[in-house]
């Protein structure tokens, strides 16, 4: 907080601001255009603004007068829903018929393109050359941006550098015609006297397709390749290059590329990078960028601003389960910036300041910490967005004289994510400028010193409302485990740590483990890292028919005292198998690395959703198991209760070999059941892991048998076994309906019909519509298809895309495939590794094989050199419903690409095949969302996202028809297949005498 | 209501009988005496009033001291837990130990007795006259009754009427010794000067172990032979009979038997009547009966009473769903006593009045009414119970001077509902006593006329609590269709009308229904009455597999559209098929009477289950048709959803065949699947029936086929056709199992793994523990063993009997077997008809022949003459575990009788079948009903009823071991197993911008 003189005298000249601007209003405010109205209306109203701004967004998409009315129609409704502004086009003509909604159509085009170019200084470099002359007549510097954040591929991000060097060979043009802006003194071909003229901002992140924190060290390699071209040609012109800060994600790697950027070229002064005052990371970075730059003796320039993704970021905080790297109150932000800002300042000797904001108070309050400090007035100056606040632009420019606005300039279709942002600043709640000059709050409001409002807001919400939410049998409510996250450096580091500290441990032998005790078999398998054949993890104890009737033997004998151990109790042995596992993560991910080949976030993935399993389920258990009365009748109490079928043999594959073979167990033990486990024969030391955390329990001997063996002996032996009651089993088709169908014969001394709970496989389709942010699409379906090598059940494996946005798709996805590189999953860097065994790398290079003869190769990846069992990565286009890689599972990295005539068709053949696990659909559409949802049916089937990693809870796992038998793993109804429901009905009267409850209807 | 005049007096005279007993207490309330303290602690504590009367109810069945210590722990805990006037006994001995329990066993031991002795004139006759004798020194008259409601034999029957005689004889030989109670003028031999020294009250239900208003006319002769061999005594002694009024349900069978014996002896003055003042029905009742009296000629006399089976009589008829026969606020039976008494007081001439009630208001009124009318003294008299109220009885003796007492004599264990009556009566929050003289209430209150106080809470209670409860998709909540009631005389006639008329169209040729059009077949076969072999009810076409063909591709062709179609709409022809059921419920009861044999009642159950059906997935399928959210992760939608399969085949069973039939049909229907329906060759015009309610419904073609035929050749080709994708099968283990095995293989062109929802055999015990009451489980067993046959995959077919009783048991259970007579259900006098086929009954015979080896034959019934599938009654005791009929399902009227040791040998013999579907216990034991909660595992485990006749949604029905898969129909879980889920994951996060919903987690 200020001191109570400093404040006093920020809200007086934030007051003069005011004053000297009154009257005045931002054009984005100004009621009398299309664009106030859309903007007033949106404030008024959240559902149109959800729906305005999303066809915003799709509106550059929409390239024919049919997808426009179409879309017209489905995001607004016919003219009597529309808001009068908008259907005045089209009341003229009438119903929005065909005329009509054309007549609409060029309303709408006019007036969006007029709010675009309201923002963004031009289509081409030409035309933004051009306007920003113009801006310069006026008064205004400018930070020039090239609009476009994502690159998909090396092309994309070789040609959004090459648009710098062409817009800094174009402004070099000029620059001999502009004069610098006037100032007293210093050099005239400078802004005031100090500044370049040639300004540029850029994202990093645009340099690079697979930039990714996982991958910090190639990232920043590869996005330094490109900025130091940009930052050559800078140089060159004597101009600024500010390195701007997007997503939270990315910024350490910026950080990175500045330091670096920064210490090749010492000496050369204007090099600046963004931060952000709303991230919580930001007081500690500045700190630390200030001490590093006084340590190497540079000079720095740093743009801050408040930040612009808090959607985005608490959004993708809160999916990940991670803490939110922003401030929640927006006054949190505002006083993080003046401190911020004081800091910057305090340091003016070293660090060149721009303070990016349009909020009178800030702006006040940095130039009153200026004059109190003493900073000259070359070491600041300040930047305003082009084309928002002109009021606050004005003022500024009156009163310090140096504004630079933010001009970006570029194509639409890029240019619509900035629009997008600007009219969410513009409308949020909180916004300054809308409380300003669109509500009209009081002055002493908007100049109160917000660390004093920050500090009232947060009191007043001490109490997170999620607090509230009680848990049952008194855990706390269920969250999803979070997820690997690699902006934090311990995270980054742990891996390589893991991964040394479990190759020091190779070569074990691993016993069984049978009615609570290590059990050793003369019958050693090794298990091998399939991205280096020579590594044997360890030798792995292997279980006969003898040691399959010993656990057998055990679990029937622990059957009984388990079953009826209190549910309560039973839950809380999963949540200590939790807790062993949260323990163990890095290293348990790791085993993984190294057994079955999968990348980082894929191996600790498993290990959450490992740990998500044990703690629904426990919390599951606890729901379920308290009897449920039914009825109201009176003299009759109805409990309905459920019961353990007896002994499961747990049947797990080796693709998500901790947490499927977690998920089947854990639910069966919870309920009640004992369990015989079989790991897959390619992951059984993963398996002993499951074993070891069971243990580490304390489950009782017996309740949980770990018998790892050959499938083909074991499989059949325990599946068909009399004691047997329950099958989990997940895997192939061809294995599932084996069991099924061997389950069903009763055998002599059965006691009961065996259920089984069987997840197959997948022939999964994504849809790209002719609306789809490629963007979005093209990576998304790059992850699905290859993750893990494709060998996920919910894999990608079909991608159907309609006609008029095939070609274009396709380049895109090949190209963003390109930029992929393959090797062991170990080093990050690495998108693909081998694949399971060799039987597989032999199956999936065979369907390649096939599929250049049913269709097209697209794109067929390096296989790296090495002793892995690798098969590359292949992209078939022109597939029709008909052929085998359309129909078949392939489990491997395989995309098949077809060409739909329209979205009915995509559908038809999206549900095509035998299989309905998992399926995507890119739309932008809301009708084709809602057919999508109604007649794509697939287990889980996913709207503008990627197809894989499905969340328990969230997103119960699980398909029909071949690919299962409806149980949904992680979901509410899956717990229900392990048991039998009893209902127990006791008559409570007695020689006419009930007790009445008050949950009993009738009389009195 | 009075006239405020007439009121005033009232409330005077009240006023004045308050003032004249002032001080004093009833006994009951005597807080110096241990009932007094019981009874005190029992209105200040629910929990301990249910323990205490049920204690009091079980008492006399703990005849050793082991049992009687058990039990009180079980009932009272540890003395600690105990209020201090129960354990002060225990507390000299220290913890209940063993010395501890014993010395605690006799304290309470003492005191029920006495409490006992307080209400009971004595337990054997000459106890009773002596007591007598001592009372009317006292100046009270009375009127004498014997203990005992249920007798369960012929032997029972006789007994009891026995007792009655010798109860007569010993009067009248007293009556000699007796003076007439002194009275101004009149015969000296009389009390009073006009009443019959000797008066006796009859409970009439007791006279016929099998009374039951179904069989109405068989109830009233029987009951009336043994009635009039009383009352000839009666007359012999000149003597007073009146005719005790119990429950509701016998009472049309109660004024009947009174009308019949009045007019066999119209000149006899002294016989009369119980009216109950809380029944509804008696303000309509009396009006008939004096009109009727007037009609013939003859007095009458009438006891008026307010009613004592109050909890009874609303418990019974909210759990069959019908209207509460009694007034519901107790006011309002106040009221109807002063509005009746008042009627009987106007017609004195022809009506003698006994006023019995310990109300002081409502003596009052009586007093005043009759001196506004000018009642001369002996048209009426007033009476009180024996041990209750003695300030009233005192109060009245002053006043009126004729005062009877109601003297009940006889064994204890009758006694106890008596007993306990009592207690409640004394107990209840509106008891006039408990108010008078525990809670000394105001008197203005005690004396407000109470048809003023009954206006007042009705209008305060006018919104009935559970038109709160709002249903789903604006359908009402569930009800249970009410049972049929027989206490009803229109629906005892409708039965004989319904079959009349529906024996009116035999001999119809029955056509198939295949995509909503009559198919006509060549192939025909008969389906006949099995009680009359030689009546054929209907030809029935039968379907060959070109039909199930057909069949199945209209099931095929409409899904797509069914699948589709809304759910509520879905919903709403399953309720206009329960619509079309509900108005033709006599006819089809009808039918299955002739078609399979059902009794009157069966036959409805069967009807008003199918329209559970109906209506509860109707609704059950509208819960689960709104997709869920899952999780509350902003930036993200997830719905939860279900999708139905495709098309099923519903194979039923001929035992429950439209209740069964619709079941599964319904459910496969309401959740979007298309039914190719078989029903059972033994009932197919029962399943034409179901085709006919839904073609009424309105169904679109191919959503339900009906397709009768041979079961040996259509059965396999519906399991095995490619095309259907869901089996509901009821029947037998056999062709359960071969269903599921067959299901289980995969054919060519098959889209789904087969579901198959399987409800198969049981073989099912009732346990009877040591300290059962027998008066319940008797005639329960011999209900669930023998109703409908036994022909109920539910029906008793074990009975285990602690050793201590069973011998009790056995020879109860043979008496009341051996008074019910077997022939054609349509006669309602016959308890068993004949079974389903030759084929059953060969079997049956078969087991009885091999139960006669395995045990001792106890009881085996007549056979009736004719020309029905007719087998016996048979009772096998001595049956071991082991034995065969110990482990088969006979689905006959064959009862295997065990004699176990223990209750845990009982529970792991019941267990001890493949078997798991229905269970009883008879027990008051707390520890043993909770140990048979855990322990006794079956789907349907009832408490203290029978086993058969469960309810949709109070007992959703259903096994598992070989019994069955665990679904469980008519529970919330059962819909699921028709459909698949879905989970539709969409991203709503573009641009990053997300809109947020109040589910959402996380910040602000």
């Amino acid at each position: 907080m200020h001191s109570s003189e400093l404040n006093a005298r920020i809200v007086e000249r934030g007051r003069d601001f005011f004053t000297s601007i009154a009257g005045e209003k931002p054009s984005l405010f100004d009621k009398g255009s299309w664009v106030g109205k859309m903007v007033d209306w949106s404030i008024g109203n959240e559902q149109f603004k959800v729906q305005m701004f999303r066809f915003v967004d799709v509106f550059p998409s929409l390239t024919t007068g049919k997808l426009l009315t179409g879309h017209i129609r489905e995001y607004f409704g016919d003219e009597r829903e529309m808001p009068p502004f908008m259907a005045t086009g089209a009341r003229v003509a009438g119903m929005l018929g065909s005329l009509g909604g054309a007549v609409l159509g060029k309303v709408l085009t006019s007036n969006i393109q007029e709010m675009a170019r309201q923002f963004i200084v031009g289509e081409t470099t030409a035309e933004a050359v051009k306007n920003l002359r113009k801006l310069r007549s006026g008064g205004f510097a400018a930070v020039v941006d090239v609009l476009g954040e994502a690159t998909l591929s090396e092309e994309e991000a070789e040609s959004y550098t090459n648009t710098y060097l062409e817009l800094l060979d174009a402004l070099h043009g000029e620059q001999g015609q502009w004069q610098g802006l006037p100032e007293a003194g210093g050099d005239p071909a400078l802004d005031w006297g100090h500044a370049p003229i040639v300004n540029i901002a850029v994202k990093p992140t645009a340099l690079f397709c697979l930039a990714n924190p996982q991958d910090f060290e190639g990232s920043v390699a590869a996005i330094l390749n490109r900025m130091r071209r940009i930052f050559r040609k800078v140089m060159a012109v004597n101009g600024f290059l500010c390195i701007d800060m997007k997503s939270y994600r990315f910024k350490d790697i910026t950080l990175e590329v500045f330091r670096r950027l920064r210490l090749e070229h010492p000496g050369y002064p204007h090099l600046g990078i963004a931060l952000q005052a709303y991230l919580k990371d930001t007081d500690r970075d500045l700190d630390n960028l200030l001490a590093w730059a006084k340590e190497h003796g540079v000079a720095v320039s740093i743009r801050l601003v408040k930040g612009a993704y808090w959607d985005y970021e608490t959004v993708r905080a809160g999916q990940n389960g991670w803490e939110v790297p922003v401030w929640t109150v927006k006054a949190e932000s505002d006083a993080a910036f003046e401190r911020q800002a004081r800091t910057i300042l305090e340091n003016h000797r070293i660090c060149h300041f721009a303070c990016a904001s349009h909020n009178i108070r800030t702006i006040a309050a940095v130039m009153e910490m200026a004059r109190e400090l003493n900073v000259p007035d070359d070491r600041y100056e300040f930047q305003v967005l082009y084309g928002m606040a002109e009021p606050v632009r004005k003022g500024i420019l009156k009163v310090a004289g140096r504004v630079r606005l933010y001009a970006p300039y570029g194509h639409m279709v890029p240019g619509m994510g900035y629009l997008v942002r600007r009219l969410l600043e513009n409308t949020a709640n909180e916004s300054f400028l809308r409380r300003s000059f669109a509500e009209e709050a009081r002055i002493e409001q908007l100049l109160e010193d917000p660390a004093v409002t920050a500090e009232r807001k947060l009191e007043a919400s001490s109490e997170p409302p999620e607090m509230a939410r009680k848990g049952l049998g008194g855990f706390p409510p269920f969250r999803n485990e979070p997820m690997a996250d690699f902006t934090r450096a311990d995270h980054r580091a742990a891996f390589p740590k893991a991964l040394a500290q479990v190759r020091g441990q190779l070569g074990k032998t691993y016993p069984l483990f049978i009615n609570g005790r290590d059990i050793m078999t003369g019958n050693l398998l090794p298990t091998v890292n399939p991205n280096r054949l020579s590594e044997v993890l360890g030798q792995i104890c292997q279980a006969g028919t003898k040691e399959v009737d010993d656990a057998i033997t055990a679990a029937v004998a622990a059957f009984p005292a388990w079953r009826d151990t209190d549910t309560r109790k039973r839950a809380g042995y999963l949540l200590k198998a939790a807790e062993a596992a949260r323990g163990r993560i890095f290293e348990l991910s790791a085993w993984q690395i190294l057994e079955i080949g999968k990348q980082w976030d894929q191996a600790y993935a498993d290990v959450t959703e490992a740990i998500d399993f044990l703690e629904y389920y426990a919390r599951e258990m606890v729901r379920l198991g308290e009897p449920r009365r039914l009825g109201h009748a009176p003299g009759e109490l109805n409990h309905y209760l459920y019961e353990p079928k007896g002994v499961a043999a747990v049947i797990a594959p080796w693709n998500f070999p901790l947490a499927i073979s977690t998920g089947m167990a854990a639910a069966a033990i919870v309920t009640g059941n004992c369990v015989v486990y079989k790991p897959s024969g390619l992951t059984p030391l993963m398996g002993r892991c499951l074993a070891e955390l069971f243990r580490e329990a304390g489950l009782p001997p017996g309740v949980f048998n770990y018998t790892p063996g050959p499938s083909a002996t074991m499989g059949d032996y325990l599946v068909d076994h009399p004691a047997v009651s329950l099958i989990a089993f997940t895997g192939s088709m061809e294995t599932g309906l084996r069991i099924i169908e061997r389950a069903a014969t009763v055998h002599p001394g059965q006691q009961n019909v065996k259920k089984v709970i069987c997840e197959m496989g997948g022939k999964n389709a994504i849809i790209i519509d002719d609306d789809a942010d490629l963007d979005e699409a093209v990576p998304q379906v790059l992850l699905s298809a290859f993750g893990f090598q494709g060998q996920k059940c919910s894999a990608c494996s079909r991608v159907i895309v309609l006609d008029a946005i095939h070609d274009r798709f396709a380049e895109r996805l090949v190209a963003m495939a390109r930029a992929t590189t393959a090797g062991p999953p170990e080093d990050p860097a690495h998108f693909m590794g081998a694949v399971a065994d060799e039987k597989a790398a032999a199956r999936i290079r065979g369907y390649i094989e096939l599929g250049k003869t049913e269709g097209q190769l697209l794109y067929e990846g390096p296989v790296p050199e090495g002793e892995g069992y690798y098969v590359p990565m292949a992209i078939i286009d022109g597939i029709l419903p008909e052929h085998r890689i359309a129909r078949e599972e392939i489990f491997g990295p395989v995309l098949a690409v077809m060409r739909a005539r329209d979205f009915d068709e995509a559908i038809r053949w999206a549900n095509a095949p035998r299989f309905a696990l998992t399926g995507g659909v890119f739309s932008r559409s809301p009708a084709h969302l809602e057919q999508a949802r109604r007649e794509f049916r697939v287990g889980n089937l996913y709207l503008n996202r990627g197809i894989t990693g499905a969340l328990v809870e969230r997103q119960p796992f699980g398909g029909s028809r071949m690919s299962g038998v409806g149980t949904k793993a992680g979901g509410a109804d899956y717990l229900l297949h392990f048991m039998d429901p009893r209902v127990v009905t006791e008559n409570t009267m007695r020689r006419g005498f009930a007790p009445r409850g008050h949950e009993d209807a009738g009389v009195e």
